[in-house]
C-alpha cells in the first residue's frame, strides 16, 4: 500500500483491496458477495475451485502452507478475512499445515507487506472444554476441545504476538454453528446466522480501533453458553435467533446419558473427536 | 425409573412423572395447571387440601418432615419441582421442620430413588441484606435477611452437596415477588409475573445440563437488583415487566427516613421480620 | 427543610424545591423545562443570563466560587442537578474556581442545608483515557483524560466523602456527548439523545435511594464503550440510539493514522486539548 | 453486661467473662488453659465431663439443644468461643440437634444477653469440595464436602444474619486439622498446630472490629490449599508448620488410584463419609 | 537535562540532581540525608527553614502555590520526592492552595522542564473509609476519609493523567503512619517505620520502569489492612515492623463503643476530623 | 506401567522411570542428578551427546519430530520432565519442529503409554508482553513475547487438551532465568537458581494431584513480576534469592531510553528478537 487512501477519489469503496481466504467454503461462499460492497478490489482465494470471477474480484488457488505464494497473495492487500485452513477436527499433520504453518505464513507475509488488519476465524472450539453449565466471557481462559481447538488457541496466540510487536491488529471471531439451520439441539445454542455472520464480519473490518479483539460469534439465542460484554466496542448486535428453529428439535427430559461427555461440554462432539490417525 | 426414556412411545410427554411439592400454595396453583403438558404424570403433594385432582394427576397429603412418607413421595419420580415448606419468616421451630429437616428428606429420598434433578425454590431473601444501592449476580455472597432467608441459605448448600456427591442436578430460583401485581413500590424491582415464573420452571427442568445452578426470577422490571449474566445457559427470558404496573404508586421523592433499614436492603421489610418468637 | 414531605398536600409534587445550577447551559435548557414537573419550586442558576422566569421558579446568578452566595442558593432546598462549572479543557485556574472551588462550595452549602441528594454532572472524560478497544464499567479505574476530567475525578472523589462522612448521596452522571446530534464518528458511540439524558436525571432523583453511585450517561448506540451493569439500581434504560445518525458519516475503512491518539481513547480529542495556557 | 469494661479496676483482665462451648473436646481442652490469661472468668460446658474446675471457672453440663438452658448459659458473658456441636460426619438427625438448634439457641440467646462477639468453630469442610488443585480464599464459594459440611455453611449463614441484623460480630474459623501430628498425608497441607489455633482464637477475639469474619485456620505449611490474604485485618501468623512431620509420611508418587475422589477434594474422606444412616 | 546520564564519569552518583519538598517535615528530614548518596546535588525546598545546607545540597525556600517559584525550582532536576503540602486535616482554602495548586504547580512544571519521575506522597487517608474490617489493595475504590483524603485522591488522578498524557512516571506512596514509634493501638496497624519509608523511596525512585504506581507504605505489622501483591515490581520489603511497639498498648478487650466511627474505619480520627472551618 | 507401585518391594524409589528430555541442556545437566533419587530407572534423551550415562539410567539420543522414535522413548515411563526443544527465539520452521510437531508427538506418545503426568518446560516469555510495571498471577491472559513464546503458549493449549481429554497431568513451569547466576539487571527479576529450579520439579512430580497447573519458575527475588499465590497447592517455596547478585550490578537512575520496549515488557529483550528469518 504505498498510497494513502486520501488520495482516492471519494467515490471509491472504504477498502481498496481486501483479501478473502477460505473463499470456496461454507462461509466464505456467504461472505463473498457482501464483500463488493466494501473494497474495490477483492482479492479470494482458496485450495479448492472458486467458480465464477467477477469483474472486482482477483482469484488464486494458494496453498497457504506455501510461504512464497502466501507472501504474494498478501501484496497491495488493506485487510484479511482469514477463512482459510482447516475447520474440523483433522490428524495433527493436516492441522500443522494449514492452521499453524499456514497462519505464520499469512501473518508474517501480512507484516511485511503493511496489511492493517485480518479477521481471523478462530473457533468456539478454542474453549469447548468449558461446561454447559457455565457462561463464558471473552477472557475466560481457553479450554480446547480437539487438536483443532488446539489450532484455534495457537492462532489467538500467534495473532496477539504480531499485534504486541508490529501493532497488526486483529479480531478472533470465536464462530459457533454457522449453517442454513442449526442440525441438532446443541446447535440451538451455538447457531450464528449467514447475515449475523457477514454482520460480525462488518463491525470487525470498520470498527476503527480493534487492537486484539476476540468475540463470540453467535446469534441472539435463547441459551447463551458466551457472554459478549466486554467486546461491547466492536458494536455487533445479532439480528437473528434459533428460536425460529426450536420446533425442529422436539421437546425432550434431559438425556439420560447422564455421563456422555458430548453433553458436559461446550464443545458437543469435538470432544471426543480427536486426536484423529493420519490418513496414510 | 426402571426403564428408559428412549423406550416410551414417542406420543408420550417428555418428563414420564413430576412431582410438585407445595402444590397449594400461591406458586403451586399457578404451576400445576403447566405441568400437565410437559410430564405423563404429575404427582401434586402439599399439606392443605389439593382441591380437584384431574387424570394425570396423583395427589396426596404429605408433611415433608415425616421422613417414610417423602421416601414414598419420591418413588417413580424423574424430576421435582420444590416449592413446599415454609416461605416467609416464622418461628424458628416452624422453618426446622419445614426447610431444614423436610428439605433434607427430600434430597435424601430423592437420591436413593435416582431423581435426576430438583427446581427448589430459594428465594431473594437468601441475598437479602445486599444494599438496594447494589446490584448481586448469582456467586455473591450469601447475605439473608431472616432466619427464612438463613433456611434458605441451607438449601442452597445441602443441594450443593448432593451434586457435588451425587450428581443429583438441582436449580435453585431465587424467586423474588410473584404475585399477581405488585403491592408495594418494591415490588416494582422484585416483581415476577406468573408467566415469568412457569417459565423460568420450564427452563430449570428442560435445559439439557443445569448441574448446580442459582438463577434470579424477576421479570424485565424497570430497576434491577440482580444480574442473570451467569445464569444465561439456562436460557431464561422474562416476558413481563412490572413497568405496567408502576402507575398503582405514585411518584415520590425518596423517602424522608433514611435510617429506615427495610429501604436500605434489597429484602425490604424482612430484615426487619425476625426473629419471631415461637407460637405457643 | 423544616417539615416533612409528608405534611404537604397530596396535590403537591415530589420535591418542594430543587436547584438547577448551569441552567444557562447547554443541558439545563434541556432538563429546565422537565423538572417542572418533579417540583413545587425550581430554583435555578448560572452565571450567564437566565431568561424568562416561569411562575414555579425562583432564578439567581451565582458564582459557585463565592462561598457565601452558595449557601444561600442551597436554602431550603432538597435535591440539587448540579451542571454548573466548566464542561470542557480549560486553564486550570478556571478549572479550579469553577470545578473545585466552585463544587466544595455546594457540598459545603448542601450538607449544612441539610439537602438530600446532589446529581452531579461527572463526565465520561473522567475515565477517557481508556483504550477505544475496551468495555469500561462503573468500577473502572479513574483515567482523566484532561484537566478538566481531573477535576470530574476531584468531584466523584468529594462527594463520596460526603456520602460516607454524611449520608449525603450522589448519582455521578458521566455524561457522554449530549447534543441534538453526533458531530463525529467518536459521538455515535458517546451520543446521549437530550430525552435520554432527562430519564437519567429523572431516574437518579427518584430512586429511592442511590448511596454514591456512578452510571454512564450514553444512550442505546450500537457500539458501547461503556458497561451499566453494577448501576441497574438506578433503573436506567436508554430510548434512543445513535444509529439514525450513522448516516451522516460515511462508512469509511479505519484510519490511516494509526497512531493517533485521539483515536486510540475513549476521550477522543480530549486526550490533547490540555493542559491549556492560562488567558491573560 | 450492665457497666462497662472501663468502670474495673486496670488490674483485671481485658474480658470479665468469657464462655467455651465443647471445652471437653479436644480443642477445648488446648484452649481453656489460655483462656484464664483473658478473662476474669471462664464459663466451660460440654455435654461431656468437664473435670476439675479452676478458681476462675464456671462449669456446667448443657446440652446445647436445650434452649432454656443456653440462655442461662449466656447470661453475664461478654464474648463465646464455640467449639461445642459435632465436629465429624454423623447422621442428620444428631447434627440437627447439635449443629443446627444448637447454634440457633445459642445466637439467639447471645443476641438477647447482649454478647458482643462470637468466635466460630467452622470447619474446612464447608468448602472441601473444592479440588485439591486449587487455593480458595475466604471469598470462595461453599462447597460443603458432607452433612457435617453443609451444617457449618448453616452457621456461616446465620452468623451473618445475625451480624448484619443485630451487630453481632462473629469470626468464622475454617480450622483443618488440629492435632498433635498429622495423621496423613493430607494433614501436612490441612494441619494446624495447637499452639496456632489459640493464637488464631487470641487474635479473633482482641481485634477491635472483626464484623463478620472468615478465616483458614491452618499452620505455615509447605502446600496450601487456602488464602488468607483478605483475612489479614485479624493479624494471625501461624507459627507451627507440618513441615517438621513431613518424614512420618514417605515420599511417594502420586497415587495410581487417579479416579479416588478422596485425593481429588481437599475434604479428602469426609467427601465420601455420608450420609450416614441414623443410629437406630 | 540536556546530556544525557552516560556522557557523565562513572564516579558520579546515580542522579544528578533530585529535588525533595517538604523536606523541613517530619518525613523530609528523615529522607534528607539518604538523598546524598543517590544524587550529585539534592535540591531541598519547603516554606520552613531548612537548616544547615549541606555541600551537595541547594536550599530553597518556596510556596507550592507560587507557580513562578515552582518552575525555577524545577530547572534541571531528574526527579522528585514531593513530601510537600499539607498532611493533615485543614480547612479547604488551605488544601486547595497546597495539595491542589500546589501540585499542579509541580506537575506542570515539572512536565516543561522534562522531569522523569515524581515520587508523591498519597497517604492510606485516600482510601481511610474503608472498614478496618476488610484488606484493601493498589486497585481498591477511592475512598477519601477527609477533605485532606480527597486532596490525595486529586493528587493521584492528575498524576495519572501526566503520565498517561507526557509519560512522566509517578509512584503514589500511600503512606500509613510514619513516627518514631505507633503513638495509639492504631498505628500498630498502619506504622511505618522511617527506615521503611526510606526503603520505599529508594525502590521507587530506582525501579527501572514505575509507570504510574501505587503502593502502601506499612512495614511488616502483625494487622495489615493494606495488600502490595499487585506493586510487587516495585521490589519494597519492609524490614521494621510495630510487633516491638505492641506491649506500649495493654491487650484490651474490644472496645466498648461499637458505634464509634473512629474505630471502624481505616482512616481512624480522620474521618471525623473534618471539614474544618477556616480560620479566621 | 503394567503393575502398580504398591507391588513394588519398599526400598525401591518412588517412581519407577522417569524421563527427562534435554537432558543435555543448561538445565537437563542439573536436573539429571536429582532425579536418580526419584526413579529406579531415568531415561535420558536429547538431540545432542549425553555424556557418561549411570547405571541407573537409560540414553538415547532423539529427535522429537521423529514421531516414531518419541513413541519408543514413551514406553514404561510413569513420568516425564520436559526441557527439550529450542528454548530462545528461532526461525519458525526451527520452532514448528521442535516445539510444536515435537511436544505433540510427546503427548500423543504419552497418551498412549499411559503416562501419569508431565512436567513441561514452558517459559515466562509465554507472557512476556505484559509490562514491567504489572504483576501477573497465573491466570493472566497470555502474551507471549516472541515465536518461541507462541510455541510455549501452544504447549500449554495442547497440554491442556490433554488433562481435559484424557487426564494425562501436567506441569507447565513458567521458568524465568535459570543460570548460575543473573547476567543482566533484568534477570535479577526473573532469576530462578538451579536448587530453586530442582525443587520446583520435585514438588511438580510429587504432589498428589495436580490436574493441569501453571506456576512461575523464579526465585525468592526482591523484584517480583509474577504470583503463585493460586499455585500454592504445589508447595513451591524458593530458598534462594538474586538479593545476593544485586552488587554485580551498579545502582543507576531509570534508564534515559524512556522509549525502549525492551524495558518496558517482562520479555526483555525477547520482545525484540523475532520473527527470525530462517537459516539457508
Amino acid at each position: 500500500m504505498t498510497d494513502s487512501n486520501l488520495d482516492r477519489p471519494a467515490a471509491q469503496k472504504p477498502f481498496r483491496r481486501l483479501l478473502l481466504t477460505g473463499a470456496a467454503g461454507n462461509l466464505g461462499k456467504q461472505l463473498r458477495g457482501a464483500l463488493a460492497a466494501w473494497a474495490d478490489v477483492v482479492r479470494v482465494t482458496d485450495i479448492a475451485p472458486l467458480g465464477d470471477v467477477a469483474a472486482h474480484e482477483e482469484a488464486s488457488i494458494v496453498d497457504l502452507a506455501d510461504e512464497a505464494a502466501v507472501h504474494a497473495l498478501l501484496e497491495g492487500v488493506d485487510a484479511v478475512v482469514h477463512l482459510g485452513g482447516i475447520s474440523v477436527e483433522a490428524p495433527f499433520e493436516d492441522l500443522l499445515d494449514a492452521n499453524i504453518r499456514g497462519l505464520y505464513n499469512l501473518y508474517s507475509a501480512a507484516q511485511k507487506q503493511g496489511v492493517k488488519r485480518i479477521v481471523y476465524a478462530s473457533s468456539n472450539h478454542a474453549v469447548g472444554f468449558h461446561p454447559t453449565t457455565s457462561v463464558v466471557d471473552i477472557d475466560a481462559p481457553l479450554r480446547p476441545d480437539s487438536l483443532y481447538g488446539v489450532t484455534k488457541c495457537f492462532g489467538e496466540s500467534l495473532s496477539r504476538y504480531y499485534f504486541d510487536r508490529f501493532g497488526l491488529e486483529t479480531v478472533c471471531l470465536r464462530i459457533g454453528s454457522s449453517f442454513e439451520q442449526p442440525k441438532n439441539p446443541r446447535m440451538l445454542v451455538t447457531y450464528l446466522s449467514f447475515r449475523d455472520f457477514i454482520e460480525l464480519v462488518r463491525c470487525s473490518l470498520f470498527t476503527n480501533r480493534v487492537g486484539h479483539a476476540i468475540v463470540y460469534g453467535v446469534s441472539d439465542n435463547r441459551t447463551k453458553w458466551v457472554d459478549n460484554t466486554r467486546a461491547a466496542f466492536l458494536g455487533f448486535h445479532p439480528q437473528d435467533s434459533s428460536i425460529e428453529f426450536e420446533h425442529l428439535f422436539p421437546v425432550t427430559a434431559p438425556t439420560a446419558e447422564l455421563d456422555d461427555p458430548t453433553q458436559h461440554f461446550q464443545g458437543g462432539p469435538f470432544v471426543l473427536a480427536g486426536p484423529m490417525e493420519p490418513k496414510r
